[in-house]
């Protein structure tokens, strides 16, 4: 019987952001995402909470609740044994006794990890939390976990480039700033979606004074390159979900069209669907 | 603001599969899912029982509950305008009372068309429903239906070559002799996966004395040929989930082993996504 709990999987997904390896993390959507993440051999795994907004049929950004996204975390925590790292957006309110709730819920349904971002949309405008409020907001997070018993892996995430916020010229040293507050507010990682140059990624790397998290894709270094520029995890954010609806989409027009199935040739198979979820021992 | 009720919404999938053209009705497994078939422009969307167990992380085979089930057919029938046609296995229970509640939840959760297997799992063994057993499971779900007012379309489905049941040698005769029985009982639809010859399709159509659904896919003529067969309904079963799952695996494999994004660039994007969601009027 499997029985790794969750201090030594919050341990374990600690360690992973400080290897010599670049941790590369994909984020799930539902159990089945999750289970093919593990079993191609990804030692952690995220979740995006875009991907769960849409396969719940809500739009991204905090319009789906805090119950809904974590009963589908807790699900996915629940088929898979690698560590569980939680997209909770801006943490389900601006208080630091809102984030705490979060943190609570989240350790409850399983995670050992949890994303927390610096901006949110408040009344249509998009609200960039002060740097003291968002590193309250952090230590709420971090205190909350202490008492829990468990050291969950905070990723603290700044927007500044994601939502473009600030003065350009001044973004970089804003980021950076933010980075190293929440990192010294107790968070573990410092995540920055939003950037794709070679050279900015380098700079965010060596300015901030603990693991850097970027977003993998398209028109962005290779895993391999982003190593090598000094990252030390990667994650995909809703890419691999928008990539099973472009799969679903390009599906659906085949048929729709044509009335064919080719498609169909690259499915997974039953045996191997069903695989996914036997009895482990 | 649209608002087709739910009985003139069964009216409309009754009578897209008595039409002239064939009815190609794909299986969703989440809201993302079924929003992507009708913005392909099916005139109406199934569920796959399958696709929903996987992405709650169960096995298929009535290892998921009636109300978890019916949870996700709920979200479905929310985000979407066409009908909606629930896949609930077996009904929830061998007794004419378990398929009357299984159609009262159903109904409640906005579905209008229903999939009645009569072959079940108990014990690890097949369990082949005998007809007369079946008949009085039908007239339960139609009878369940009428007081409520909705006109229930129901797609009485037989296992006998799915689950390749009893003598192959008289399978054709048992499963004529099921589907008429079932439409004698009150069914709209026979529905016979698992056949793929054309000349036993054609022979299957001839066969029956009303509207026969057989499952597309690779290996089964294109949707055109099933039509000049006698063919009214194609659905896909788990085929369009493990075609996302395929997908899935495949991003996965490629960001596992080279560190690249490659299997991205179909994906659908994150304006496209958030489309399918935004408010209608």
């Amino acid at each position: 019987m499997w029985s790794m709990d969750q201090a030594a999987l919050a341990d374990r997904l600690r360690s992973l952001q400080r290897g010599p390896q670049i941790l590369v993390i994909p984020n799930a959507w539902d159990a089945t995402s999750a289970r093919i993440f593990e079993d191609a051999g990804f030692p952690a795994v995220a979740t995006s909470s875009a991907g769960i907004a849409y396969s719940l049929g809500y739009l991204d950004g905090q319009r789906i609740s805090r119950s809904e996204m974590l009963a589908v975390v807790s699900r996915i925590a629940a088929v898979v044994r690698v560590p569980v790292s939680a997209d909770m957006e801006a943490g389900y309110g601006a208080g630091p006794s809102d984030v705490a709730e979060t943190v609570r819920q989240l350790l409850a349904a399983g995670a050992v990890g949890m994303n927390l971002e610096d901006a949110w949309l408040e009344g249509g405008e998009v609200e960039l939390a002060e740097i003291p409020s968002q590193q309250e907001r952090i230590r709420a997070a971090r205190e909350t976990a202490q008492r829990a018993g468990i050291p969950l892996v905070l990723n603290a995430r700044t927007d500044v480039y994601w939502r473009g916020l600030g003065d350009p010229a001044g973004r970089f040293e804003a980021a950076v700033a933010r980075m190293n507050a929440y990192l010294d507010a107790g968070a573990d990682c410092a995540f920055v979606p939003g950037v794709r140059d070679a050279k900015l990624i380098a700079e965010l790397a060596q300015g901030v004074r603990g693991p850097l998290n970027v977003l993998g894709g398209p028109g962005v270094p290779s895993v391999t390159e982003l190593q090598a520029l000094g990252v030390a995890r990667v994650s995909l954010g809703s890419g691999p979900m928008r990539t099973a609806m472009g799969a679903t989409r390009h599906f659906a027009r085949e048929l729709r069209l044509c009335g064919t199935y080719d498609r169909m040739s690259d499915a997974m198979s039953s045996d191997g669907a069903s695989r996914l979820f036997e009895p482990r021992d």
